[in-house]
């Protein structure tokens, strides 16, 4: 078994409102920052998962945000296992 | 002037407690995820972000994250510029 380190990155559907997004988009566009829209915010996570190889650290990430991380109705994951430990 | 989509993880530096880290680590434990440890939660940021090119878009989130996006003291940060839009 292999340690790896697998990063994840929870975020609203881009069909649904985000409030949080749009109150960073004021706040930046207060600070000077005109240029900016369309900001989401969600969840980074970064995990050491015990797996056999790569394949299977994404897919235990998988069926990690499936039953705890994401909320599958409102929620998409993207998983990236970054490299070995 | 190009949009470019950026994404951003902020995360809690590496020397400092993350009790929300260790909460998410042992919710994953009780479902039966046992190889799993050192888990960090931290914050995903997608952002659409006005540039004349990849570096200025960078340079750009990299400001914005020293003056709102991140704490300075507690977090750490990583930009990818994903692509135009």
């Amino acid at each position: 078994m292999t340690r790896y380190r697998v990063d994840i990155r929870v975020l609203p559907r881009p069909a649904l409102l985000d409030p949080q997004g749009k109150a960073v988009q004021h706040a930046l566009a207060a600070l000077g920052f005109a240029g900016v829209d369309d900001v989401r915010v969600g969840k980074a996570l970064s995990l050491a998962v015990e797996a056999r190889d790569t394949a299977a650290a994404e897919r235990e990430a998988h069926a990690m945000c499936e039953r705890l991380l994401a909320n599958p109705v409102t929620e998409d994951f993207v998983i990236s296992v970054v490299g070995e430990m």
